[in-house]
């Protein structure tokens, strides 16, 4: 493995991505922008200038944090990229958790999220139609904790909402106290 | 749990430590300096400057990464803070994993930590005369990936060489690829 990568999400008037809507699911939501940029550099280089009016995010694609060997291997084999050319749909959900969640050891962390929410086994009946990836932000002083980002084909989406909708549902979201939902088009 | 907090070893001219001696176990050393000053702030906060000649190195201090709880009880049962008034040494033992470890899933790093190398258990056998933080810094861009800072007695300097020959004699130490031993007295 390389060494962790920044991604900025980019919001404002330029960008690759067309914004569609920004929905608040849990706290307050994000301001309303047209278009949304990925940026990718090394962690410590200095942050893009941020267009007004808009927001930026920020998070790192680094390590496995919960998942074992196993789900791994089923992970790598179902999954795909992003980046597919009939992937024209895209979601940024980024994720605040609870400082409950925080103070939880890891066994206790990893026990909600698969043993309790099945959160891993969920997203793998998903794949390979819903192609992600998860961006740590907790560590940078972010308002977030996670940015997950989701590619997909448009027959695809009402698949992404039940996925979405099984994981809510699950007693990991509980812990979480900030969720916003962003979708995009190509 | 607060939100994270990033700490700065600023190395130079100034600090409220004098360095004692900066030894390279594996791979390059660091430069030598008089004196090392911790500085605490959030993570997003702009980088104390560092006075020439010296170094800075910065990590987070976050959440628990491999600790279960029924650890987490004995570690709180027996640990005490930094600070001491007896505590008029300190170490600084910055430390870069491999690819190879960061390659490994959760469950596989874990089994290398704490299974095969009791990293956690050889820890609790010095509390709490070798009190100890954690400072997480390899998402941000940094040259080492792990920073802990360890505060003792004179007294127990001999137990505290004991504890890293220890670990350095572990399994787990095959994956480390980078490691410097600072010393300092107050």
């Amino acid at each position: 493995m390389t060494r962790p990568t920044r991604i900025d999400f980019l919001a404002g008037a330029e960008g690759a991505w067309r914004i569609e809507r920004i929905t608040a699911v849990i706290g307050p939501t994000l301001p309303d922008a047209e278009r949304l940029d990925l940026r990718t550099g090394p962690p410590d280089a200095a942050r893009p200038p941020l267009g007004a009016p808009g927001w930026r995010l920020s998070g790192i694609v680094g390590h496995l944090r919960y998942t074992t060997r196993d789900e791994r291997a089923i992970l790598s084999d179902r999954q795909e990229g992003l980046g597919r050319p009939n992937s024209t749909r895209a979601a940024l959900i980024p994720i605040r958790k609870s400082p409950a969640w925080w103070d939880l050891a890891q066994d206790e962390r990893r026990a909600i999220l698969e043993d309790r929410s099945r959160h891993i086994a969920i997203g793998l009946e998903y794949l390979p139609a819903v192609a992600r990836r998860l961006h740590h932000s907790r560590d940078l002083g972010e308002p977030f904790d996670f940015l997950t980002w989701f590619e997909f084909a448009p027959e695809a989406e009402t698949a992404f909402d039940e996925l979405l909708a099984r994981l809510r549902a699950s007693p990991e979201w509980d812990y979480v106290d900030r969720e916003v939902d962003v979708r995009l088009y190509d």
